[in-house]
């Protein structure tokens, strides 16, 4: 409207997840009127990530190196295996549980129609891991939505055919959570998951 | 935590307006997952800006050049002067009036704690744009905070004195909006501010 390269960073900044035009604004104004040296970091942090942040070749996890350091790592169990949907699932895992075993990340789940399927998910590279031997249990981690189900249940068979034990985590009512405000499908969820008190 | 690079990112989207590690981190991946190109954009667009963006040498709005567009339209009328605290400002009036006068942009509002004073709000400027004789009425569109109030009352001054008619725009209830839902102070404003119908 009154300059170019402002126009042009209001636009630049909608590429973020739930970042719409008002906010964009609000962070092209507050990085030029208040914080040139925050935007300069930004700059140089996001610059430095797309030149060096790329995939691990064996679980694809972000990373900075060809084998990230949780593949590389002598302490971390290699017979367990845990496959998640995304990168950030890793993050929550090793923030909120004690896993101490290895990740495989699909970065995303089986959908057809935007013609995801067993490449885009790498999933030849899983099956080299789990012909490997090394895996004793794979965990399955993958969203309790319908596409995540449908990888996992996938994912179930690829381990049987190959003598591999595979484990679903539990979804159910959130600790903590009330029944009134739990969603109808994670409800139904928790009854037919129900367990047997002995 | 597993990458040295997605980390600083993580901590470098902090500098933005509204957005806590949460955020920070779903912007992180969204770019390196699955907008790379998005993010090479954003690393442009923000280092263009940041280069080149600087403030109109007459007006203090953000500007490519030394004099704005605004400032150098001879379809803008000179002899009025919107006085405002804010970049976003401007294009908030731009974009829901028909004003075609001129702007001076304070960056801020009055704020002895800060160490913000007449300095810091370029009124040395104002001033001599006062003084140029150009100017037939200043309308001030500080915001209705106590800051803002404190500010237009100063301005107010600088301009009676030198018989330069100024104008405060109006505050009250807004258009459409139901008394039941108005704050408190608006409410009040408006009370104050009441116009006799004749
Ligand atoms: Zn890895
Ligand atoms: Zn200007």
């Amino acid at each position: 409207m009154f300059s170019r390269h402002v126009d042009a960073l209001i636009d630049a900044f909608r590429v973020l997840p739930g970042v719409g035009p008002r906010s964009a604004q609000r962070m092209t104004f507050h990085l030029l009127e208040r914080d040139r040296e925050g935007g300069q970091g930004l700059v140089e942090a996001l610059q430095r990530a797309l030149e060096h942040v790329g995939q691990c070749r064996q679980c694809r996890m972000l990373s900075d190196e060809d084998i990230c350091g949780i593949c590389r790592s002598e302490r971390r169990d290699a017979s367990l295996l845990c496959v998640v949907e995304s990168p950030a699932d890793v993050m929550a895992i090793e923030q909120a549980t004690d896993y101490r075993g290895r990740y495989f990340v699909l970065m995303g789940h089986f959908s057809p129609l935007d013609g995801i399927g067993p490449d885009e998910l790498g999933l030849d590279l899983l099956e080299q891991r789990l012909d490997s031997g090394e895996v004793a249990e794979m965990i399955l981690a993958t969203n309790p939505t319908v596409e995540g189900e449908a990888t996992a249940s996938y994912l179930m068979d690829m381990a049987r055919s190959r003598n591999v034990r595979s484990s679903r985590i539990a979804h159910g009512v959130p600790i903590g959570g009330e029944l009134e405000y739990v969603d109808g499908g994670t409800l139904s969820h928790a009854f037919q998951g129900r367990l047997e008190i002995k």
